[in-house]
């Protein structure tokens, strides 16, 4: 079966607000903080879709990180609100390319950070297969499930 | 001036899901990020009051924890949600008790964890100072900014 | 079988450093971080036993920390080497009872925060299960395989 | 005054081990906690030139990392010893980009992971500056402090 072509639907926004322990003695959000905001962000963006990411590691199918690149642009404080636009950019036999874009405060604000992340789906022996075409179909809806942006 | 005692009102619930980095090999939350969930409900707590703690430690007041204690009852898995309810049990000349007790799913779900944590109150020169009134008394409003539980 | 009573020999100091990504805001060691420090020192307490706590995991024994408390006496800043002073004072049925003293620099130095850790024998199932003999005489040898402490 | 080229001279290997901690529900190391294994060993490059990073902290000097990128080869599994091989491939106005190469055990041993971060040097208020000719000049050097490779 072909791959769905990621379209415009295939974003979500996440708002997160950096936590205290996200910062370091520089007074700013640590670097290595922004995976888990771009992990929250994609776990989020599943949710939207009706799609729990927990059903899927108990099914076998686990999608880790394999590539990852971040461009950091401006630096975020303690207790910022931070929008995260999630999409699907591409979808291939057994990965999925996730890119990511940060904003302060709204979907509107000021360009913090962007990356991608490219995931590989494995099994639970963490070897690599085919990604299941229900996950795929999923992956690449419109959300079902939306929510409030005023969160956090 | 007299210390407020804290009552009823010196309470919050604060509602998070377990990311899927706060999980170890064994499957579950691993306990040093139940220390994250009380730090951001505590800002959440202040948050409740119309109370910004960044704006604190900007004027130099730094609440350091001093003291913890948790008693874990159930382990937590990824993505399930917790409530966390934060009150403040006693407020002293230089030092504020908070007391934690997380919930699975919902403030009426089945207890996972209880805690407390002795924070005090130190300058810019990380040296213990005097909570100062104002902030004294913030802390021991009722929430004046409530949030829906709905939330995360 | 009775359980063995601990004793002068089951007692570890593990040097660590203090990691930029360690610290927050305030400039000092968050105090999550200790919990990862006290965690390192429970590992390298076994391996100075000869004991792999990976092993012991893949074995199916797993020690969750169920209770755990900390008194934070002074701060710790980026880069500084900690000496954490890790001894065994309890062995139960199901339980362990690990207390940590962490100096700054070396074993000598100046006590920078101490605590304790009570850990639970459970299976894979996460269900408790009585600690078995060979594991709580493990624990209580001394060290077999030490190391030098001018490390980190 | 010119940028020092970086030569083979550049580069040091750092072994250090994968915590508990830092393992996810797949059993394996979290993809964020690479990067705190990059910047461990910058900050052990820099001690083996006889640099303290956290003097230069103290001087206004901080490098925050501005562009990151991380190919993910194997997955590394808690209690493993990595050795992170942390070169300087390039020294710019402003800019000094690391690479990393992580081998699984020893220097010689697999591959698991490569990645690589560009740092910016900012002063106390975050704006870019020069990086200053002798801090060029320090990380240029070959390694004066060297340390023996079994530890960890």
């Amino acid at each position: 079966m072909p791959r769905p072509i990621p379209g415009a639907e295939c974003k979500s926004v996440y708002i997160l607000r950096a936590r205290f322990c996200d910062t370091d003695l520089m007074g700013i959000v640590h670097h290595a903080k922004y995976l888990e905001y771009f992990e929250a962000s994609r776990v989020e963006y599943m949710h939207r879709r009706g799609v729990s990411y927990l059903e899927w590691t108990e099914r076998g199918i686990h999608l880790p990180v394999v590539e990852l690149a971040i461009r950091y642009r401006k630096s975020v404080r303690f207790d910022e609100r931070i929008a995260v636009e999630t999409s699907i950019t591409e979808i291939g036999r057994a990965t999925i390319k996730f890119e990511y874009r940060l904003h302060r405060d709204a979907p509107e604000g000021e360009l913090v950070a962007e990356g991608s992340t490219l995931l590989a789906c494995v099994g639970n022996d963490l070897a690599p297969k085919r990604l299941p075409d229900d996950v795929a179909d999923l992956l690449c809806r419109p959300e079902t499930h939306p929510r409030p942006l005023d969160r956090a």
